[in-house]
C-alpha cells in the first residue's frame, strides 16, 4: 500500500519536518502519466530537468504508444519507465499519483474512479471532468483517503486554485470575473489590434491555439467549465454548468471593437459568478470592458482571474493560461504537494442554483437599412419595457444599405432587455440579429 | 498536547477526509492574538464574521490592555476571550495558535521562539522578523512540530506566499519585481497625477499610510524585508537583508514625472531579486516603469509582484497590500491552514550571496546652471567610462539658473554609471546631486 506509506513518511512526529523538504531517496513516490501530447510531455520535461528527489516517473499511458515513444518529446523520458497502452498496467501498478492529461468525461472518469477507489491520488488537467464529475470524484477519492487536485485545470500556470484554497480562506469572496479561455482572448485581441473575426480565428488555428471545431472555446463551454471549477473553490458553492448561460463571440465584428474603443472600453469574453444569498448569478459572454479595468489589461493568450473579498478586496491572478509549459507548471506544483502529503483548506461548498439574470448598462449594435423612424422604432420597443438609452453612437462612413448602429442603455435587467430586442429584430429596417453586451462598471461594483 | 491532538484529527485513517472539511466543535482549536491594534481588531471582526467551525479565539495579549478592551474593535470580540498584559497568560496557556501582530523584532522574536519551543503554531504578519529570523525561526518550528506561517508578511491580502508555494513549485523562478510598499505607491501615484513629493507623504502620513517618521517605507527598508522573504519562498534563495541595496525615492521629484511619461514611462518603487548562479542580484529602488509593463497598473496603496519562471513565464499577483481587512484575510487564512494542518510545499533553500550590480538602460536627472559646456562636461564623464547616451531631453520654461536636464544611456553596468556620476557631480555646473533612475524594459527580459 503505497500511499499509507506516504502518510506515515510526513505525519510520523520524527520525520514530519525534514520529510517535506524533500522525500527520502529511498523510497519514491511513483508517478504514471495518462497521456503523452503536448501537455504530458512538458510534464516529462518538467520533472527530468527540475529532478526532485523522491519523485519517480514509472509510467506512460497513451493510445498508440509506439509512435509517442519514438517521438524527440520522449527523449527525456528516463529509459527505467514503463509506456503502455494498455491502462490496467497502471490501474493494477504500484504508482502513488496518477496525471490525467487526455481530456473528457469518458473513459477518464471511470479510470479516475478505479485510481482513487484504489488510494492512489489523482492529478488532473480535466476541466470538463472536474466541472461536472468534480464533487462526486472528490467523495470518492476522501473515502479512499486519497488526494484529487486539478490546480491545472483552471488557467494553466497562473496559480489561482491554490492561491484562493491557500491565501483566501480568510476571506468572503463574493464575485470572480476571469479572462480563462486564453483563445477567445487572442481572437478578441487580435480584432482590438484591426483583424476581423474570420482572420482572427483562423490565424489562432494556424497557431494551434484553436481547434478545427472552435465551438469549445467562442461558444464559450470551455470557459463556462472553468468558471464552475473556480466557483466551487472561490465562491464555495457547486453549479450545473449546464445551467451556466453561455454567448458566443463569433458575432462581435471589428466595428464593435471601434464602437467599443469611443466608449474607451475594449470587448473581452468574461466569466463571471457572484453570489447571492442561495443563488449564484453566473454567466459567460463577450463584455465591453472599460480600458482602466484589470480585464483589459489581458492580451494574446494571457489568463486573468479577479476575486472580489468582503475583507480583501479585489485580487488579480494573471498569467499564461495555457500551452505545454505552463500548464504543466500546475501538473507538477499538484504533484509535489500530494507527495509532500500537503492538502489543501477545504471550506463547506453548498450547491446553488443559477440564474443568468443581471442588471447592467448594455451595448446594442444593429445593422440596418437607413430610413426614417429607426430611431423612433428603437427607442419605442425600449421604452416599452421601461429601459432608458444612455447614447447613440453612429459612425460617418457605411452605407446606407447596411448601417452599423449602436445604442448604449442604462443598467437594466438582460432578460427584459431581451424582449425588446425580440420585438426590435422583427422591425423591417433590422438586417441582422442584434447584438448585445454587458458592459461591466469601470470599478466592477455596480452590478 | 492540543498539537499532537491536531495531528491525529488529519491523519487518522477513518477521519483524514472530513477533519479537513471543519473540525470538530467538541475540541475546538485555541488561537491567541498578540497585539489589538488595526490588524488585530480586523482578525477578530473577520473571526466573528465568518465563525469557522472548530476555530475559537482565546486570548488577547496587548500593553495597556484595558483601553483596547473598551474599545469599539472590541465589541466583536466573544465575552469568553482572556484579555491580559502578561505575555506569560499566552506563554503557558494550552493554546494551539500564536498569532503574532505586534511587529518588530524584540520581544517578538524571543517570544516566539518560546511558543514554537513548545510545540504551538505562529502566524504573523512581521516582515522585519521573518525577513531577518525567518530561517531560524522555522528550524525551531519544525524541530518542535509546530508550524510557522507568514503569509500576512508580503502583500497584506495578496496570496503570494501561498500561490507560490503551491502553485509554482512546479516551476523554476528565475526573478520577482514587485510593488510591494504601499505607501510608496500612493506618494508616487500622487506625484504621476501631479502632486510633489512633500504634499504626497503628508497626505499619505494623514491618511494613516505613512508613520511620522517615513524612513522605513520610503528609504525601502520595509520592501527590502519582503523581498527578502519573497527569495525565500519563490527564489529557493536565503539572502542577508543588510546585502541588499536600497535607494530611497525621497529623491523623485514632480520633474521627473513629466520626462518619464515622455519616455512613455511612469516611476515606481520596484522590488527585484534575479537568480543567477549562485548570486542573487536584488535592489529596492524606485525605477522608470514602461506604461506598458504590469507593474505600472498598479496605483495607490495597491501590491503587484510578478514571478518570472522558466516554464511557466511571468504570474501576476496583485491587490490590497496593506489595510487591516486584507491583511486579516492573510492571517485568518494562515490560520485555517494551521488548523486543517496544512502544511505548504517545501522546496530546499539555499543562501546566497547579494550583488546589487545591474546592467541596464538608465535615467539620469541633473540641475544644472545653464552654461555653454554642460552636455560636453556630462558626455565627457559617461563616454570616459563608456557609457553611451540615449537620449537628451530637456524641456522648455524652465528657469536658467536652476535648469533641470535629462540624459538617458543604452544599457551599462550601475557600478560604473556611479563613478561616472561622482565625477560630474564635482563639476561646477551641478546644482544638486544628480538623481539615478533604473528604467526597466518594456517586457522586463533583457537585464
Amino acid at each position: 500500500m503505497p500511499r499509507t506509506k506516504t502518510v506515515k513518511k510526513t505525519t510520523s512526529s520524527k520525520s514530519a519536518g525534514r520529510a517535506a523538504q524533500s522525500l527520502p531517496a529511498s523510497s519514491p513516490v511513483k508517478v504514471a502519466l495518462l497521456g503523452f501530447g503536448t501537455v504530458g510531455s512538458s510534464v516529462a520535461k518538467v520533472l527530468a530537468t527540475m529532478k526532485y528527489s523522491g519523485l519517480e516517473l514509472t509510467h506512460i499511458y497513451n493510445r498508440d504508444v509506439e509512435r509517442k515513444r519514438a517521438s524527440t518529446a520522449a527523449k527525456v523520458v528516463p529509459p527505467t519507465v514503463q509506456w503502455t497502452e494498455n491502462i490496467q498496467d497502471v490501474l493494477r501498478s504500484d504508482v502513488d499519483i496518477v496525471v490525467e492529461l487526455m481530456g473528457g468525461l469518458d473513459p477518464a472518469e471511470g479510470w479516475l474512479r478505479k485510481v482513487l477507489s484504489s488510494g492512489k491520488s489523482v492529478v488532473t488537467a480535466n476541466k470538463q471532468l472536474i466541472a461536472y464529475r468534480g464533487a462526486k470524484l472528490a467523495r470518492v477519492a476522501r473515502q479512499n483517503h486519497a488526494q484529487l487536485l486539478y490546480g491545472a485545470a483552471v488557467a494553466g500556470g497562473v496559480p489561482v486554485i491554490p492561491g484562493t484554497q491557500q491565501g483566501l480562506g480568510g476571506d468572503r469572496i463574493t464575485r470572480l470575473s476571469g479572462i480563462v479561455n486564453g483563445t477567445c482572448n487572442y481572437i478578441l485581441s487580435r480584432m482590438e489590434s484591426g483583424a476581423d473575426y474570420a482572420e482572427a480565428l483562423a490565424d489562432a488555428q494556424k497557431l494551434g491555439y484553436a481547434e478545427a471545431n472552435p465551438s469549445s472555446d467562442v461558444d464559450g463551454y470551455d470557459a463556462r467549465a472553468k468558471l464552475v471549477i473556480l466557483s466551487r473553490i472561490a465562491l464555495h458553492a457547486e453549479i450545473d454548468p449546464d445551467e451556466v448561460s453561455t454567448q458566443s463571440i463569433s458575432s462581435i465584428s471589428a466595428i464593435d471593437f471601434a464602437y467599443a474603443r469611443e466608449l474607451n472600453c475594449t470587448i473581452r469574453q468574461i466569466s463571471r459568478a457572484q453570489v447571492e444569498g442561495s443563488t449564484v448569478r453566473a454567466r459567460v459572454a463577450p463584455m465591453l470592458v472599460p480600458k482602466t479595468s484589470p480585464m483589459a489589461w489581458s492580451h494574446g493568450t494571457q489568463n486573468m482571474v479577479v476575486t472580489s473579498g468582503e475583507f480583501g478586496g479585489d485580487v488579480v491572478f494573471s498569467g499564461h493560461g495555457a500551452g505545454g509549459h505552463p500548464t504543466a507548471v500546475a501538473v507538477v506544483s499538484d504533484i509535489l504537494a500530494v507527495a509532500q502529503r500537503c492538502h489543501a483548506v477545504e471550506l463547506p461548498v453548498r450547491r446553488r442554483t443559477v440564474t443568468s439574470e443581471v442588471v447592467a448598462p448594455h451595448y446594442l449594435r444593429f445593422v440596418v437599412h437607413d430610413q426614417p423612424g429607426i430611431i423612433m422604432g428603437i427607442a419605442g420597443a425600449l421604452a416599452r419595457v421601461g429601459i432608458n438609452i444612455d447614447s447613440i453612437l453612429q459612425h460617418a462612413g457605411h452605407p446606407k444599405n447596411r448601417l452599423p448602429f449602436v445604442v448604449t442603455v442604462e443598467p437594466c435587467l438582460n432578460t427584459t432587455l431581451e424582449k425588446a430586442l425580440r420585438a426590435i429584430a422583427k422591425m423591417d429596417f433590422i438586417l441582422e440579429k442584434p447584438v448585445s453586451l454587458q458592459i461591466l462598471a469601470p470599478d466592477e461594483k455596480d452590478e
